[in-house]
C-alpha cells in the first residue's frame, strides 16, 4: 500500500464542487471513479481544499492509499485516459505514510478574477466575476493592505465550517489592473470557508466606494460576517497551488 | 434608415462560425435574431471578419442598416437581452452610408494561445491549442521575424477564399511564454483565410525544431501552403481588434 499525491487541473464550471455529494456530480468521484476504471479499486481519495460547486483549479492536491503495480509516472496519464477533458491529472508521486493532502499543507495561493465593466463578459465568462460599478482599483490595493498579515478572519468566514482557530496569515495580497480585468492574487498559510471570496466581495465594496479602503481594518476587528463584503461568485476563483 | 456599428464579443465554442451557414447555429443568425426580436425587422448584417467554428472575438466588428427610433446608445443593451450568454454588444455608434465592416477595415489583430505542457489543459481548454512538444520560444521569435513586413502569403492562406492579392503586411508579431503558455499576437492590415492559423501551425514547427526559423524565409517565398506547417487548431484563435 503506497500513499500517492497528485496535482490536479480543474474547470469547476460543470461540477458540484470538488466534495463526493449526493445531489450533482463531484471532481473527487470522477478521479474516485477513473482509480477504479484503471484498479478495480474502490479508493477515497483526500483533497487539500474542498472548492465549491464552479471554483476551478490549477493545482489542486490530493492524497489516496493504492496497491498498485502501475508506475508512478505512468499514473497521471493512466487516469487522465479515464477522465472527462475538464479534470487533468499533472503529475504524480509518491510519499510517506503520513503525508495528508489537507492537514500537511503549509498553505495556498487563489487568483479571483473581475471583469469591470458596462457589459457583462461572453469570452471567457466562466473563469471571472462581473462587476458593472466602476472600480477604484487604487483604493482596492489600500483596502488589501489592511488584510496582509496575521489576524482573526471571522469576519472573512462563510459559517458551515468547523475550524479550531480563525487566525490566518495572509503572506500575499496584490490587486493587478489590466485593462478591464481585475485580478487579486492571495497566498496564505491557510484559508477559512469562502475567505477568498469574502475578501473579494469586500475589495469590490471598497473600489466602488461603499466604504473607506481604511474600514477594512474595522471589519476585521469586528469578526463579524456581516460587515464584510458579500461573497463573490465562485467562477472568479481558482486554487492555483498548493504549498508543502 | 441607419448605418450602425456594433462591436462584438463572443466565446465561439458553440457555434459553426460568425457566418450564417444551413449546418449549425452561426454568430451572424444569433444576432440578426436578436435585431430581430428587437425591432421585427429581418436584417442583414456585415461581419469585419468571417471567424470560423470555435474561433473566439473579443472586438469582432458589424455593421447593417436598420430604420429603427431606438436610441443608438441604448442598442446594446436591447440586442443583449435577446442574446445567449456566450455573445455580447460591447457598443453600438452611427456611421456614415458607406462604412462597411469588412471593407473599410484597415488591420485587424489576433491572439493565439498554446498550452506547452506534457499533459492537455482542462482549465480554459476551449480556449488555447495544446502542444505537447518542448517548443523553444527563441526559435519560435526568430521564425516569427521573417512573416513580419509586407509579404506574399499564399503559403500561408487555406483554399477556399478568393481575394485579389495575397500580399499582406505583418505589422507586429510577437511571440511570448509565460509559464506553460505562448501567446502569438500579431496585427496586419489584412489576413488570408486561416492566415493566422497557419503561421501559428508554422511557428509551432519552428519552435519543435522541424526546421530552422530561417526555413520561414523560404516558405514564404515558395508561395506553396503546402511547405508551411498546419493550419492550427481554432480554439486557440481569438479576433481581438479590428482596426478603422
Amino acid at each position: 500500500m503506497k500513499n500517492y499525491k497528485i496535482t490536479i487541473e480543474y474547470d469547476g464550471t460543470n461540477y458540484a464542487g470538488w466534495q463526493r455529494q449526493k445531489n450533482g456530480v463531484s471532481v473527487q468521484e470522477k478521479i474516485e471513479d477513473a482509480i477504479f476504471s484503471v484498479t478495480r479499486k474502490n479508493i477515497k481519495i483526500i483533497g487539500s481544499s474542498r472548492t465549491d460547486a464552479g471554483v476551478h483549479a490549477k493545482g489542486q492536491v490530493a492524497n489516496f492509499y493504492l496497491d498498485t503495480r502501475i508506475p508512478v509516472s505512468k499514473i497521471p496519464m493512466a487516469l487522465n485516459s479515464h477522465l472527462p477533458e475538464d479534470i487533468v491529472i499533472l503529475s504524480a508521486e509518491e510519499m510517506p505514510d503520513d503525508f495528508h493532502a489537507r492537514y500537511c499543507s503549509r498553505g495556498k495561493s487563489y487568483t479571483y478574477t473581475i471583469m469591470n465593466r458596462k457589459i457583462p463578459p461572453a469570452y471567457l465568462r466562466n473563469y471571472m466575476a462581473f462587476c458593472s460599478y466602476d472600480l477604484d482599483i487604487g483604493k482596492m490595493k489600500d483596502g488589501a493592505s489592511y488584510i496582509l498579515g496575521c489576524h482573526d478572519f471571522s469576519a472573512f468566514k462563510s459559517s458551515g465550517s468547523s475550524v479550531k482557530t480563525s487566525v490566518r496569515t495572509v503572506k500575499r495580497l496584490d490587486v493587478v489592473k489590466n485593462g478591464d480585468i481585475i485580478k487579486i492574487y492571495i497566498e496564505a498559510d491557510g484559508f477559512l470557508y469562502n475567505m477568498v471570496r469574502i475578501i473579494a466581495g469586500t475589495l469590490i465594496e471598497v473600489g466602488r466606494g461603499t466604504y473607506p479602503p481604511e474600514h477594512v481594518k474595522a471589519i476585521i476587528e469586528s469578526k463579524d460576517r456581516k460587515l464584510a463584503g458579500k461573497t463573490a461568485c465562485a467562477k472568479g476563483l481558482c486554487l492555483e497551488k498548493v504549498f508543502y
